[in-house]
């Protein structure tokens, strides 16, 4: 056993959704006192730099439909290290409990009685869309948001999708580019197709992307644009309010 | 003029839910470059201490159902000491956009063309549940989340939340707890006496309170608890994860 005054711990960390400085000072503080850090594909690497220089950095690379390991071993890794080196940091991308699989790790590791904390992260379905000062809710047009995830266990769209549409909530999709036609098809199906919609490829990051339209054409605005996974789709009037939107309806209107 | 150098522009910033760790280090930088710090109620006092010593702090206090400044006063506030002090901050509780009227804020300053950063905050919907260890999502019982506002423009129960009664959604309701009679009626009416439901009061905070039950039981729970707002109320299947229901599901199976 290497770890021998050690305590075992686990910090299931939210990173954000990718600027390094949208992490919290209670992250921080996680990363200066980890012994190991876990981390994932959608976490940016500059967050290791908070990290002790001689604390152990494993890429456990997890993004949407590339798992480069198994849950399981993930788990699994989390535990050995934890139990020979103390304090491991689990680094994910946005919050750990928003589709990130955060709680079965947790469950795993109350399995073998090791003490987990959880640190809050900045979900990106609520952050990216804010920082394109694109606001989940407004008066008068949105008094709630459903944030829902793109691709299920099972590979197919989530029912919950079917009855989004059909509701009057900003809907957020995550991890729902690669089910962006057949979720067009249903919001078209539910008489959505003028609803404002928009697609943000790498919120936050360096290489953002963003497409708005409506249902109607933002399918063709993706492969246009080339938008490339990940990406957040949103639908709502919300969409509305933002500036290339309102461009959008003024030459519409000039041509009409 | 008091402001004979400085850039006029306004910064809003999401403090997160209460325990000032959970502001974000791009926040700290935006305090720490700030002349005015305009902050709310639902803000912790702590988080003034990044801002310089000399910017002016002004306490605009704003929370559910208590406005001491109609939204009016605080727009022309924000607009005020931008054009007379420079970088005005406006620290919000949880995310700008989230139930904050942060949008309004935003729409205001463009109309003086005075430009508009927005940092995005840990919302308490996401993050409070996490802090209990309750994720908005989990494999098996809920794919997606639903948030919604308990106090609508016009004082009634959302819309929304009648067809989130009806969903597998998580559904997490803020500003709601004075209606939380209604909103229980509103899912009993769909069937779901049975569905696990909590209460947070000020999560995060040092005052944090927690009931855990079903529909049925929350709100003798609450009464009995003395549960105050500002408060978040949590209906779903993944609150069946918490401890505290796994040793109710016990003590109900040592009864029968």
């Amino acid at each position: 056993m290497v770890n021998q005054n050690k305590e075992s711990k686990i910090t299931l960390l939210g990173a954000g959704p990718g600027d390094p400085d949208l992490l919290t000072l209670k992250g921080v503080k996680a990363l200066q006192a980890a012994d190991v850090v876990l981390y994932d594909a959608l976490t940016n690497e500059a967050l290791l730099e908070h990290a002790p220089a001689d604390a152990i950095k494993v890429y456990v690379g997890k993004r949407s439909g590339e798992h480069s390991y198994p849950q399981e071993t993930i788990n699994k890794l989390m535990i050995d290290y934890a139990l020979n080196y103390g304090h491991v940091v689990r680094l994910k991308g946005g919050d750990p409990f928003v589709f990130g699989r955060g709680y079965e790790e947790l469950d795993y590791a109350a399995s073998y009685s090791i003490p987990v904390d959880v640190i809050p992260g900045i979900s990106s379905s609520i952050g990216v869309p804010g920082l394109q000062q694109i606001p989940v809710t407004h008066r008068g047009l949105s008094e709630s948001f459903w944030v829902i995830t793109g691709t299920t266990t099972s590979g197919e769209v989530s029912n919950d999708i079917y009855q989004a549409a059909t509701s009057n909530a900003t809907v957020l999709v995550l991890m729902g580019l690669k089910k962006l036609s057949k979720i067009v098809e249903i919001f078209k199906a539910a008489g959505r197709q003028s609803l404002p919609a928009a697609v943000v490829q790498n919120g936050s990051s360096e290489d953002e992307k963003l497409v708005v339209g409506v249902v109607e054409t933002i399918e063709g605005l993706v492969k246009e644009e080339n938008i490339k996974a990940p990406a957040l789709l949103i639908f709502g009037e919300v969409v509305s309010l933002h500036p290339s939107f309102k461009n959008l309806v003024k030459q519409y209107a000039s041509i009409a």
